[in-house]
């Protein structure tokens, strides 16, 4: 399959998808703590972050990376918003890739009595508030990967984080 | 280690790896959205998927495939059926390799009250309604890397998921 | 950027990213086997395991393997102990790398009435017990990659777990 390709070409392929899993990778850090600086340069200036229904949509860079520093991102994050990122599927053409992942939301649980578990704490647990189906679009720049657009939907047995889904393995 | 190695055999071995990821990423998509066209190119015609006590094992590519269009499987889906991966460890050994992951199935909530996080919307949240230790049998096939034999065990505290992840660790 | 370096520079890069992959994998089926063996050849001898205020706090490689035999982490194995993993944040600097990582520690509900999921079974459910940030410091050794330090820390909302988050990011 890989046979009329150089070395060279199926070493920056698997470069590629190894930078791509890192920038997948470091979306909830810097979500989690309001990194603006980081936001920002992972994507084009264009970019587009579409979350559905009922929440904020911002278009642009400066919009998305403005998003988390935001009040209510930050009472968000000081009541302990943790993204959760499962294995994503990559697929890159060229100088394009789309990027398929779920991803948990999480906070702690404020109510309810502590449970201790031998060796590993007292919690009251925590909650998965939201559960959604993410298609990233990325694009080859000089400075490396960037995201053009992301897409989420919640995935709530409605037809939207469902098409997300199909078209990761529609190829 | 790898001194001896060509490095037309080191890239291979690596692209090996990568395909395996995106096998392995792609299965949430498929079991999430009753994509049985995905799900009989990732088996081998004799694949035997083995769920272990209380759930339907079926034999065969085309039996495996068809369980996800089955009606008790696509009244799961309309509930909001969500497959979550983590990261995987893979082991290859020539044409063969073996891959153990944690996979946790999760529904949203219905019942309770919706509870609110700033930022990130209203919502009843998920419940992790399975969490079990699977083991992924793999063979390289001229279509690429496809699914022998996979085998899930719940994570309840009972022996056979401990005997799964502790065959990872073995080598 | 890769212009400069030799392919089996490249090569080794890539091949020291998939390594660590699978060593943060087989941390899950260690930690949830009691797999002493295998936690001791994941550390280097002087390694320290930091956990944070109110768990123990291991030095050194025997210490750390010693952990996992423990009565108390046996009881929370027989209970149902699961470590989930994502996908990690990893960045390698010549000998050295950081991987950053979010890790959640489940165990099954012991309360409520169980819930039937159609196709998936009846099921009291997984609670979200622990949800943590991770620091990994990796040296690399003769034997391959080993844990040097690990540092963890709730995601309660508080700094620490955000000052490991923020580091991840930070380069």
């Amino acid at each position: 399959m890989s046979g009329a390709r150089s070395l060279e070409d199926r070493i920056r392929a698997i470069e590629d998808r190894l930078e791509i899993y890192n920038l997948i990778a470091s979306h909830p850090p810097s979500a989690d703590t309001g990194g603006k600086e980081h936001v920002a340069a992972s994507w084009v200036e264009e970019g587009v972050f579409d979350r559905g229904e009922g929440l904020s949509s911002p278009r642009g860079r400066d919009a998305i990376a403005g998003q988390v520093r935001m009040p209510e991102h930050q009472a968000a994050i000081e009541r302990g918003l943790a993204h959760f990122t499962g294995l994503p599927h990559v697929a890159i053409d060229g100088d394009a890739a789309v990027v398929t992942s779920y991803l948990q939301i999480l906070v702690p649980q404020t109510q309810g009595d502590p449970v201790e578990v031998p060796n590993h704490g007292s919690s009251r647990g925590f909650r998965v508030h939201r559960m959604t189906a993410n298609r990233w679009e990325l694009v080859r720049t000089p400075q490396g990967w960037k995201i053009r657009r992301r897409t989420l939907r919640q995935l709530d047995g409605s037809e939207p984080a469902r098409a997300i889904l199909r078209a990761a393995i529609a190829g």
